[in-house]
């Protein structure tokens, strides 16, 4: 979780298509990572969430960017993977929302883990935020330490004496900040998708939880929302 | 990594097909616990070893058997999921072999998490060991305390206070009790599958590190192996 400078070293980042993790990218590329992209098809409702990764990955610039499929539609659980499940409309009302995937970032840090070590590479980036999130547990920075302590006895890499860092260059900022390091660097914030339920074409409802703190994110960044909506 | 008893608890229950893990599923299922069996195809050489696990799945019995894919050949690294790296023969001569998949059992474990969090289940069941085992790891007490660590801070399961137990039966028993164990418990060893490079009709090399150690195993429990050879 430190913010030290990559000087050329390889990274994982995980890049989901949103707003968030482009801006991590574009941080890790800003410290002179050489930038590995991983994005996971896990069963979300659409596809144009992983479009919204490929356009990201390529106006910011990788050296690779995969795209894994692990179906977590299998398991249920989640307005995000089971059709049956509505996404709310407006601010959620406390507690942990039904918009919350089963191990979700366990599952993408496993994964991001694995890659990082067939690149030989000690450093993986992750756009969790613990301020203006919607109280997901595994976005806390207990659960960073945790996860990081782990792979640390999981893997070669460890073992050999590389000890892997998980940066989290986000987790403590408001999103105004997210919204305004990201235009200093440079993101085009139209390549990127918050929305829980985007069209095809990748309009944002406007009404979801996300779609909500992301409007809230600019209009106190003072900076005009350029983001797509349907309504 | 304590060893209670179900009482009718759900459990999930990973299961590759191979002794182990068989062995796994019956101590679960002997410590009266309602069995979810989760099987990860992640692109192992061949398919045998997902087909021994349905066969072991049916005969021991669970409640409900899920087999989720997950590419992990997409990364390489491994002599288990990269058909450029061979399988070597005979025994590990010492460090990390090439047969190990890189966060393999985190990944697994993750997919486990994520379906106990929907079932609503506190308990994960993974037939690690540390003793007769291949240098791997993702297979030592410490890994396993880190990840149900981890766990506890990373689901909604663990935020309500319910404490997510990783149960590792098997992680202190040398290979011929394990064996011993099994057949106590009825497990029928030949439905299972543990070599690296098994044919297409689940015959075994007899060859490679995981061959020798089932070998093995069967020769110190002094049980006749009834394990079916190519050689």
């Amino acid at each position: 979780m430190t913010s030290s400078t990559g000087a050329g070293a390889k990274a994982v980042v995980l890049l989901s298509g949103g707003l968030d993790s482009a801006t991590t990218l574009a941080i890790a590329k800003d410290r002179q990572f050489d930038c590995f992209a991983l994005s996971i098809n896990y069963g979300q409702r659409h596809e144009s969430e992983l479009n919204a990764a490929r356009n990201v990955a390529n106006a910011i610039g990788v050296a690779d960017h995969k795209i894994i499929s692990v179906d977590l539609s299998a398991f249920g659980g989640s307005a995000l993977t089971d059709p049956s499940i509505a996404v709310p409309a407006g601010k959620n009302s406390g507690g942990i929302p039904i918009t919350y995937v089963p191990a979700r970032n366990t599952i993408m840090l496993s994964l991001a883990l694995a890659w990082a070590e067939t690149l030989g590479c000690r450093d993986i980036f992750i756009g969790v935020n613990a301020v203006d999130y919607s109280g997901y547990p595994d976005c806390r920075p207990e659960y960073i330490q945790a996860f990081e302590k782990m792979a640390n006895l999981a893997t070669k890499t460890a073992i050999e004496g590389n000890k892997l860092t998980i940066h989290t260059p986000l987790i403590d900022l408001p999103k105004k900040d997210i919204i305004k390091t990201g235009i200093a660097l440079g993101v085009d914030y139209r390549l990127t998708i918050s929305c829980y339920q985007a069209d095809e074409a990748g309009r944002a409802c406007g009404i979801c939880d996300s779609c909500r703190i992301r409007r809230e994110g600019f209009a106190a960044a003072g900076i005009v929302d350029i983001t797509r909506y349907k309504t």
